[in-house]
């Protein structure tokens, strides 16, 4: 890969080659971050090449990408998801111009799609035959559908709180599955062990330096979506701080090539029942560890795997952090909903919440580009899709009970 | 609209100016059907013209769809769904191409989509303000959703049955939703009479002539990403008739205005429990009504509303017809998920369970290519999808039980 130079510790500094079972610094147990050679990319891609490109999934962005192409195994369609101008909800918010990009849209249904359709392309790579990770849910059954498309079998540690849609998801999708009856954090543990024990593909978010690779590519399409030309700000959910990492990383990536002439801020949420990255920022000290007390499993992380690069992201961008109740993002989904016709889950639509928050308590500016990211579908979560939206009216099939009934709700 | 000549009647032959507003024939009540100048079109666009464009969604058609430009308000991006190459079930099943066309991954998760879309163009063309319908779950989802991008009201009917994670969805799009405890016929029923009370735009697919063109996107979508080289047979499920309907129009026009230099067969499937159309068919006789036994609720339809279009479509297509029961289309929700990666509903991988069956039977030949239709995802009706998929193994977080456990499944 002539756009790859090293793979780069975070934490110590040191740097080694990056190969397709990269994990993390052999040194200090550190996350590496992948780095990349612009002058050369520069050299490969322009703005203007991409628009005759046909490529509609993150793989278009291959100059950008730790990959040398995307092996010879089947792939789902992963990426290029749609990016709406939210009008109604921008006029409603009162702000200069927002933007959703709905990630909801993928082939399972989130944005991890990201990471897992880059954690197979590694794995091919590294000629394994298993890959493994542990989730609340997106991720594995990310990885569940991007591995059975491609053939590869997969073993999924979930936390038994886990959504019934999410995990009947993994289990259509062929992957054997361990629910464990614990914490994230102890979830995260077992299936570390089983990585180590059994010699699988590791897609581990926070150890796997690739998938925020893989996830960084959702900022280069809203870049491209946006004709290249930089929103103020951008909102997204924070839960393990991969994606925070990986779409700071996907818009450092484009200024580093000339692609965009200034970065966003971007605005991290994370929920008041589980915020240890946001308090971090607020009160300037070392991340703590939190109970996981909220609706939004997804971001309901209370040991952030990837806090560094996280935190790094926040702080380098200028970033603003909010934190949203459980009823802020219960609003929030029937709020994009109803306003732009985005159905998404509790953690897909918190950065939505945190958005209108921030806009409402005066901490970002009016007068600025939105953009807000949907990181995951509605129906991932039909029971909190539900409490969100209240129950239809029932009604036996009497056309005199129908023209009672509308009458009542002011229908002529 | 220079490509569209009339809006002609499929019972007496009637034949009319097609306005935004055409519902039935006004002399019989016969569903009418968008007639084309394929002439024009041709002059109008070539196969090698598609190859150039960027509009990746339905309306990269418009030559052939009825509409003159896709009006002001915002707008979902629907269509231009995943295209894939099956080749794990391809070599299951023996046959020598099988493709799968996953319409699920649409931004309400339905091939409906795409008559949501064109009710919503054709409601702007035709000024009105509010959108009703009546649906077993995915129509109104649908509807729900492209009303509230596009600023509309949406009033919704649906049978008391219809999953609680369709019901969530057009609840949180901000539609009034009215839960009919009776049949999909006394639902449909009480939709037509709020429609003619209130003067609200009809979004009932097999009253309104044009949301079968929308549905047609997905057939001009597979000829396109075959190259154009048309496969022998199309497998999808059938409920009230009006999708196999647009699927085979949509081939029509195609071949029409010479971009495909054959037709594909039908293979109409539907589930033993409720298979009007089909049996119709099979005994060459009018078809009756039936009950509505099947866990494919999108396809529970005992009193077809567009069955001379669909039938006709099968006839026509010199079509195979095949029943499945609930056992087989669970079944085939698994058989995706772990061969393709494609996680659909119920009544969205029948198709492929009937074409599995076909092959099986030796209804249909293994040398030959097929496409398969999964018209929804399987997110919509998790209930199912766990029955489907069956339970996670539970596990305390302890290292000693997780690898008692693997020994038992067999993993060193």
């Amino acid at each position: 890969m002539k756009n790859v130079i090293s793979a780069v510790c975070v934490e110590c500094g040191a740097e080694y080659e990056a190969t397709p079972n990269t994990t993390v610094c052999p040194k200090c147990g550190g996350i590496l971050d992948i780095k990349y050679d612009y002058n050369y990319i520069k050299s490969q891609v322009t703005p203007e090449d991409m628009a005759d490109r046909h490529e509609n999934s993150m793989w278009r962005y291959q100059e950008f990408l730790p990959v040398e192409g995307i092996g010879k195994r089947p792939k789902l369609r992963v990426g290029w998801s749609p990016f709406y101008h939210a009008v109604h909800l921008e006029e409603m918010l009162g702000v200069d111009k927002l933007y959703v990009k709905d990630d909801g849209i993928n082939p399972t249904a989130s944005l991890k799609d990201r990471a897992s359709a880059m954690a197979v392309v590694k794995a091919e790579e590294a000629e394994v035959d298993t890959i493994c990770c542990s989730s609340t849910g997106n991720a594995a059954s990310s990885l569940a559908g991007n591995s059975a498309a491609a053939g590869f079998k997969t073993f999924i540690f979930v936390p038994s709180r886990a959504p019934k849609g999410k995990v009947s998801q993994l289990l259509n999708f062929g992957a054997t599955v361990m629910s464990v009856e614990g914490s994230y954090e102890e979830t995260f543990n077992m299936s570390a062990l089983a990585i180590e024990r059994y010699g699988w593909y590791n897609r581990n978010a926070a150890i796997n330096p690739y998938l925020m690779e893989g996830k960084k590519t959702v900022a280069l399409e809203i870049a491209e979506q946006l004709g290249w030309k930089m929103t103020d700000y951008v909102a997204l959910s924070v839960g393990d701080g991969c994606t925070i990492a990986g779409v700071w990383k996907g818009f450092k990536d484009l200024y580093a090539a000339g692609f965009i002439d200034k970065l966003p801020r971007l605005i991290s949420v994370q929920a008041e029942g589980c915020c240890p990255l946001n308090k971090a920022i607020a009160e300037d000290k070392p991340w703590k560890p939190m109970e996981e007390n909220t609706i939004a499993d997804s971001i309901a992380v209370g040991v952030p795997r990837n806090a560094t690069k996280a935190l790094n992201a926040i702080r380098e961008s200028n970033g603003v952090v909010v934190n949203v109740s459980d009823q802020e993002i219960l609003d929030a989904m029937k709020l994009l909903g109803r306003t732009c016709g985005v159905f998404g889950e509790p953690a897909g639509v918190a950065g939505t919440a945190g958005l209108k928050k921030a806009v409402e308590q005066g901490l970002v500016p009016k007068n600025a580009t939105y953009v807000s990211i949907v990181t995951g579908n509605g129906l991932k979560d039909v029971v909190n899709a539900i409490k969100a939206a209240g129950e239809p009216i029932s009604l036996k099939p009497e056309p005199e009970r129908l023209l009672k009934v509308f009458k009542e709700l002011g229908v002529e």
